[in-house]
């Protein structure tokens, strides 16, 4: 069993939102394929929550449009896997319509009486109860299958944005490829002459230990804690490190 | 396939604090039972919440005294199940010694610093995301067994009020027995010469509908709402009905 774990950090606002966003992403189509009963609603709401904060569809737009010039470029260059980039163009071409649209993202969801209802009483604590949402307790009961076509149908909404991060962040995590690092006494420090966006550490977990990284820009620090005492550990800590542009 | 749904109202504020106790203390066994990542973390959070705002303890208490009172003088009548009642005399005394100790239900749990760290992220929209919280991401990365018994240690800061809680709303339900009704144009109301503290409903998923309940005291009220348009139904509506003191 491979046992390493990846630690990601965003070093920009935009790759922050990107990375939550994606893990959403992620956790809604876990909840598509496996029934987790009313849990499928803490992501979807957080989604809806996040969206409504902010309208992400300029940056995103943007973001596209600036790689499409550079894999344009690049797929003018020799000896590149022009299938491989035409793809990803393909990919992002494809993309753009559906954020072109009038609709804010999410705004159907809103206008859903049972979802407005439980989104309500979502951020309660213990609020899930029979007597709160008896429609909730009835939605449950329903078949998986329904419950899955009303979930996918709910997701679908966010689909214009969910897509593109996830091509986005696929390009910004294939700028820097893994080498393996070592902090001395649990610390490590970098610098690159790029602005980076995106640190990302690779370690095992019979480490007993978990990164916390911070950084700006072109710089950043890695503080090595060990799990069992919640502390910063003064071992020597082997690791992988990926410093994406 | 029995697709008969129970739905139930607390009619007093005590009723309704043990109710989503109860809820809670379900999800929480859930949870022991079947790995659903870090969702166990939800009903653990709520709980942690609750008991922090309010000291359950004294109620539960007296409860268990009054019960104790009603349980002795049934155990003296004659035609009885005796040992049925002393085992519910037994449950309930056992019961009592945890909850006088001197130490805050949960107050341990406050100290450990891996769920104060995710207490204070949890309700944050996404903020389960691997770079807020690198140490759930390592958590989540122990094999189930490790974090099944982490799970257990954390939930037995509250077992004192949750096994007992169990105990009086078991006792609750078992005061009034389902009773066939109707609802003429999905409404019912009703009254009761007792107070009463839990109106229970049992519906069958294939009608389409589910109530809403309200009352106080002595009095409540059922409508019947229509799921698909999530709008008060006029059909006439076959239940079944408990009204519990």
């Amino acid at each position: 069993m491979n046992n390493d774990l990846i630690y990601e950090q965003p070093l920009n606002e935009k790759t922050r939102s990107y990375l939550r966003l994606e893990y959403l992403a992620d956790q809604l189509n876990n909840h598509v394929n496996d029934d987790q009963q009313h849990h499928c609603f803490y992501p979807l709401f957080s989604l809806a929550e996040l969206t409504d904060r902010c309208d992400y569809r300029s940056d995103i737009l943007k973001d596209i449009d600036k790689q499409l010039i550079v894999l344009t470029k690049w797929h003018a260059l020799p000896h590149v896997d022009k299938q491989q980039i035409q793809s990803i163009i393909d990919q992002l071409q494809e993309a753009k319509a559906p954020l072109q649209s009038n609709d804010r993202i999410g705004c159907k969801l809103k206008q859903d009486r049972f979802i407005s209802a439980l989104k309500q009483r979502f951020g309660m604590p213990g609020a899930c109860c029979n007597f709160d949402l008896p429609q909730l307790h009835f939605w449950l009961s329903k078949p998986w299958n329904e419950r899955q076509k009303d979930l996918k149908a709910w997701i679908a909404n966010f689909e214009p944005i969910l897509k593109p991060i996830t091509l986005l962040l696929e390009l910004t995590r294939s700028t820097a490829e893994f080498r393996t690092s070592e902090a001395e006494q649990g610390f490590y420090q970098g610098t690159s002459p790029q602005t980076l966006s995106l640190i990302r550490v690779k370690l095992s977990q019979s480490q007993g230990c978990y990164p916390t990284i911070s950084g700006h820009k072109s710089r950043f620090a890695i503080h090595f804690v060990n799990f069992d005492s919640q502390k910063h550990t003064d071992k020597q800590i082997k690791f992988k490190l990926a410093t994406c542009q």
